[in-house]
């Protein structure tokens, strides 16, 4: 077979049976790779109900047909399985850069499919055709990198790639990450805590097989020219330049540093001073880093050379892991919030989550709703960096009022009561990045009906900021058609011109997901936009000798959409949850230039219908309908959610 | 002859007389036009120690091959003259849009010149070939709006373009602007005043006239390509969405929000909230306004609707304008700002020198260098905009300390003493802009060698700003070359790195004299780069049927560059010149991400050298060798240098 392995892994950890599965090309096609495959997986090998931290919660790792390929920036796996952290427990997926995905590929497979519960700590080795569980008892405990560097050592290669949880995740912390090659992570929707619920700590892979491709010298020259094309593109220039951070520092032009105190003024005051992606490459950047095969390398390596935190050095910090553990939680104090961002990479720790749980404690102490009774003494001031570094501790160690963290900001709201899950800026239990949902309507939409909670990485529709529509303006009049002029000269309030993103979020998600099924990062094509999705299916025609339109590719991204979906819906999840918390309709943004921006209820409503009716599904329930499901070649999933329907519209 | 008119106005006030002269295809070919052709008037007939305001101040108003043809953004005209703002009184010059340069075109003219001084207010009416003098007498008082109404209703046709000066520049404000199609400003070196020395209130244009183009099809062709490539420009298409201030949106969002009180901290804090583009369009943007043939149309037009400015209205602001009326006089409240901007552009006031002046104030009044008692009772206190108010009234009518403010900043302190002149920041007397010449060294090389005081439309390398380096790597790459790596691993540093700097500085200064010969606007070729200097050539070549390569181009342009640098050394004005106040030097920046950037002597030193380098000027004097200038074609101009070359050497 030309592109894929065709071949997957699949591990019971109970019983520590070991397999590999032939993937037939029928089965591959239908669901190209990485989050295709997993998603199918997920939906069609799980339960209505099933606990998350149950052995039968099938963990898988996926990799797509041009992982590990001359494509540029192909080093993406997607980890996926039902979420600890989510409400209810629906689809959870997490993607991750750096260099595991492509060894996985060289050792001749696809997916890995891991279910069951060790009865010790336990790691997997997978060497080409070898494939074994090991005794992992004295890495437990161990923080990643101190995880990577044993494992390294003890395995005698260091071209063997090592994907690692860190404590949190042993101790079931529900937004445990995992962690590729030392700091690349794969944070949200808590998939290190599912690891650490089978006692499975790490997964090391070495291969030494080729990549088969179908038509290789078309490939290489499309290859090569889409390199330049992502080389020459201006916004792909900025973030090579900057990191993701530069991302902060042109919102923040325009008065827009989100997630301010827990997410709520919608402006943080003076924050370009101390903070943002110039001020870090000023004082703090070591190096620049790539995932495998990148041309961009937004990555970057942090070293503080000076000051109380002098010696601090990690990977990144990323735009998000700054902007939740800083801003969110009242602070702009660079050095802390990096030393921050460290531990929470080398515990194991999402660090959007964790900036989320206490950014919303923080609230809650402002508030009174939240005293030193309920925390253990412990007060939780804005911007206190010393207590926050010590609760990231106790977080990860599920020590005291951190323990209660550790279930994540919604259901340690439900704990302490007193409406304080109002105060949790959150779809489906999983919080909100940095960005306002009341300013940028796209993200706002997309938060919504991600299908993992919310989330911008998904249904991101990035065209919608100043600089993309000046780059990109081509790619919008072709996505928005007739509602283009609409969403042009709705300049300036093009962010909160809710009107037109119905079509430019089911346009991203659909675009993001080929992507994703490819082994892709996003970032050359569904963030700034140099390829297109022409441009990834005529890559993956080049590599597997198919024959695909984009139009088709668009619909197998459907499919899989779809059936993530419906994972939801199957849990009783569906329009009732397509919403946000009260405060966004209700308390406008405080200050700066989208002062008074809110969310309005009834154009929220249309928005929702609207992006249902791109979709074909149930406008009552949010559900797909039957038809779309059959045409989707989804027929078994419309057999599966002809119950939950029926409880969704008797619960209603 | 086509492309150009070639003929050219002369006028003497003080006897009435108008004379058509014919110019010659050798004289047009050597100096193009606009700026060109004013700046070899304005030294060759002036005389070294003119009074700016004596009679015999040669006033030129040019316009250029391409000025009212379809090439795209052809609407601009260069206005010159001996300055009277700037110290010692070199050449003064500035260049404004609107629609009025196009109109003189089509009433068959490449430039006026006008000397003398008429013995009452007069204006000039140039109707095609008949051209007179009418009373201005009760023109006399008028604001610029009321004047610009005033005639349009007394000549009868609303086509007939006025240029005209406010109150400000009949009472000779130094820094007195000229203003034209109602609110486009030709705003620097005080060009308002030499106008209302001369006692001429405006001057009136019709024009019924063809420019004839000498390969019509291919020339249309040509702009129509041109104008498809500036409107895909991504720096272009946010500066057609927000205007100007997206350069403040822009550099405010890495910490370089400039010039805030009195060009001092290098950063204003928290200023994103209450100002910028972005407010302005969600506030107060009424429409967008185009000068003529601007695919750009970067014009805005505000209009306050409500609360205690309720009514003001007017064409602007530009980015300059607010900047230097609000944050560098320590206030970001955007409506008694934009008020400012309307009662400057009505009065014919520079708001940048306006700004700097009042700041200037203000930063001797936080000090104690300045009392009530010298201010007549005035407290020049940061921010008080209600002062500002009145006091923009009090220098338009020369009132009380006004009279002093209205001499500009430099000599106002000369006036006071106590060191006062320290805390000016400025360049032979004319003040920057609101770029700090600390944290951007390429602009800060520019302010200082630029052939008309400290200016940012001479020699500005906005190449080095982040943005720009990612949208025109390829250009930084030819026009630096072996540079270039040099500059771009500067980063994030390249903006501080003065090492690249002379290169990029004399080349932005010919590349912008091209635009400037031409008629055209600095926006699409030397401020972005949609266009290049291959492109303008090839533009003025299918106009003229010349056949000029860009090399040669670039040629002409250091022929103008090098006769404006001689009227300064024949003032005594060279190396000496050529270097900032102490404070730059001396004060490092005090906040934000750029904190601590100071310039460095010896670096400073050693650029200037380089600069004078690649120009083939006297290391010691920085004067123009007399090899350079015969190679130039200005022999008569080493001729009269060789005596100020002397006098220089002498004095040192």
């Amino acid at each position: 077979m030309e592109g894929w392995a065709g071949k997957r892994i699949r591990v019971d950890l109970t019983s520590g049976k070991i397999e590999v599965e032939a993937l037939p090309l029928e089965h591959l096609k239908k669901w190209i790779g990485a989050r295709g495959l997993n998603s199918e997986v997920v939906f069609k090998e799980s339960s209505q109900g099933m606990d998350p931290f149950s052995p039968d919660n099938p963990l898988c790792f996926g990799v797509g047909p041009l992982s590990g390929t001359f494509a540029p920036s192909s080093g993406r796996v997607t980890v996926s399985a039902r979420s600890p952290m989510t409400t209810p427990h629906g689809h959870g997926d997490t993607n991750m850069g750096g260099h595991w995905g492509p060894e996985l590929r060289y050792a001749g497979y696809d997916q890995i499919i891991l279910k069951g519960k060790a009865d010790k700590p336990t790691y997997l080795w997978i060497n080409d055709d070898d494939i074994e569980l090991r005794d992992a008892s004295h890495l437990w405990g161990k923080d990643s990198m101190e995880t990577t560097l044993a494992m390294t050592e003890e395995l005698g290669d260091p071209n063997i790639m090592i994907t690692c949880i860190g404590p949190a995740g042993e101790k079931l912390v529900r937004y445990a990450c995992i962690i590729n090659t030392f700091n690349r992570a794969g944070g949200r929707t808590g998939m290190g805590a599912v690891m650490g619920s089978k006692n499975l700590k790490a997964i090391a892979v070495r291969g030494s097989k080729a990549v088969r491709i179908a038509r290789p010298k078309e490939f290489f020259d499309m290859c090569k020219e889409a390199r330049t094309r992502i080389d020459s593109d201006p916004a792909v220039k900025m973030m090579q330049a900057e990191g993701t951070m530069m991302l902060f520092d042109m919102a923040n032009g325009i008065g827009l540093a989100g997630a301010y105190k827990n997410h709520t003024t919608g402006f943080a005051p003076g924050i370009e001073e101390k903070f943002g992606g110039v001020v870090h490459m000023k004082k703090y950047l070591h190096s620049r880093e790539g995932c495998f095969a990148c041309p961009i390398s937004c990555g970057r390596y942090t070293y503080i050379k000076e000051g109380p935190f002098a010696g601090t050095h990690f990977g990144g910090p990323e735009m998000e892991s700054a902007c939740n553990l800083g801003p969110r939680c009242g602070t702009y104090d660079w050095e802390p919030v990096m030393k921050m961002v460290q531990n929470c990479d080398l515990y194991g720790l999402d660090t959007i989550s964790t900036g989320a749980a206490m950014s919303w404690a923080m609230d809650c102490y402002e508030n009174g709703l939240l005293t030193e009774a309920d925390t253990g003494g412990i007060p939780f001031v804005w911007g206190d960096t010393d207590t926050m570094l010590k609760v990231i501790d106790m977080i990860c160690n599920r020590e005291g009022f951190g323990d209660l963290l550790a279930e994540g900001a919604i259901r340690a709201a439900w704990k302490i009561g007193r409406e304080t899950e109002k105060l949790v800026p959150h779809c489906r239990g999983l919080e909100h990045i940095s960005c306002d949902p009341r300013t940028v309507t796209g993200f706002s939409l997309g938060y919504a009906v991600s299908t993992r909670g919310s989330d911008h990485l998904k249904n991101m529709s990035c065209l919608e900021f100043p600089p993309a529509v000046g780059l990109y303006q081509d790619l919008i009049e072709e996505v928005l058609g007739d509602q283009a002029k609409d969403f042009l000269e709705a300049q300036p309030n093009n962010l909160i011109h809710i009107e037109t993103k119905p079509k430019l979020c089911k346009w991203s998600e659909e675009d993001k997901c080929i992507a994703d099924m490819l082994g892709l990062c996003c970032f050359p094509s569904a963030w700034w936009y140099p390829l297109r999705p022409e441009d990834l299916t005529k890559l993956f025609n080049l590599a597997t000798g198919m024959d695909v339109t984009s139009d088709e590719m668009m619909r197998i991204s459907a499919r899989v959409v779809n059936i993530e979906r419906a994972t939801w819906n199957r849990e009783g999840s569906g329009r009732n949850q397509d919403v946000h918390i009260d405060r966004y309709y209700e308390l406008p943004v405080q200050d700066g230039p989208y002062k008074g921006a809110v969310l309005d209820r009834k154009k929220w409503e249309k928005a929702i219908d609207e992006y249902y009716r791109l979709h074909s599904w149930d406008k009552e329930t949010g559900f797909p309908s039957n038809e779309v499901l059959k045409e989707l070649g989804l027929d078994f999933v419309a057999e599966q959610l002809e119950k939950a329907r029926k409880e969704y519209l008797k619960k209603k």
